[in-house]
């Protein structure tokens, strides 16, 4: 049986990711989706194992212990992390799994899975990120000048990606991350074993 | 404008490789099938430029003294080898190469231009690729034999390549191809730019 593999997709705030996800995901029961662990408390809304596997900080102290998480980081006083086991479970079962993750998180995870494939969603151009971010209209020009020098150190920080997709349209980015998908099983590691 | 990149294509003897490239071939225009010079005769309706670029022993040696050839070989006294100058007309053009050439010959172009993505065809399983070359009803037992143990040896010479492409329909193979060249257009080298 095929084995799944792990993608890790980052992309800077704006560039359209959650959209290009929710359609990858949407005719794909052969992915699955990581959910993070967390020890922020649950907003209105929130179901635990859904946006969530909402635990508390010495469930997560224990986590990080036993080496059960594939990365992990602490942000505004709150653990996050991406727990093995789910991930571990979904590959076993012949699936492939998104990891929704910054380019920081990716490191981690590739110092323990080398095998991880890492794709970068970027936008069409600078220009193009600045007005998706205006139009959005949540935050103060001063933040989206923030936001757009981030955006920039995360791509200089994200060459060793060994993909960038370009967010054009949501339906070219689709295209291209399920072509990488099915490249990388095409690997020869994955596939030596049928000619024995 | 985007660039093109050459994809070396091999794979055994039965294996299915021409009707792969034919249907891969058929409903793109931004590929270009790269068509090999040779100083053999032509055989009765073999086009000059079409099925080869016939050219004298000559003019060939020629072209090997001025490095005009992506990789050559001599075999059953007649020498076969890949211009430069059409691949690198093509790519300029933006258009994406297809080498149809051997393991050996995909070493020499390696040598010369790493960046290349070589992709192997390979059989479903061994009683497969037997069938196939059975059912031609072209060769001998022995012959077959021999054609097996041959492809046997390719494919380990070949572990080194990027991708394995499995044809058990031609229709999944031209997809997975497809998948790769799309891919292979994905990598940060032919992207970063973009985004400066």
């Amino acid at each position: 049986m095929k084995t799944g593999k792990t993608f890790i997709i980052s992309g800077p705030s704006g560039v359209g990711k959650s959209t290009v996800l929710r359609e990858l995901l949407r005719d794909r029961d052969d992915l699955y989706f990581s959910i993070s662990a967390t020890t922020r408390t649950p907003r209105e809304g929130e179901i635990d194992g859904v946006h969530y596997h909402f635990i508390n900080v010495d469930q997560f102290r224990e986590m990080i212990q036993e080496d059960e998480f594939l990365e992990y980081a602490e942000y505004v006083g709150n653990f996050y992390g991406t727990p093995k086991r789910y991930v571990d479970e979904a590959m076993a079962q012949g699936k492939d799994v998104i990891l929704d993750i910054e380019v920081q998180g990716a490191l981690q995870v590739i110092g323990k899975r080398p095998d991880t494939v890492r794709i970068f969603i970027a936008p069409p151009s600078w220009d193009a990120l600045e007005q998706r971010l205006t139009g959005r209209g949540t935050d103060s020009p001063e933040k989206i000048q923030k936001r757009l020098v981030r955006a920039k150190v995360e791509l200089q920080t994200a060459d060793t990606y060994d993909y960038f997709v370009i967010n054009d349209t949501v339906e070219n980015a689709v295209r291209e991350i399920n072509a990488i998908m099915l490249a990388e099983h095409c690997r020869p590691s994955e596939r030596m074993e049928i000619l024995q």
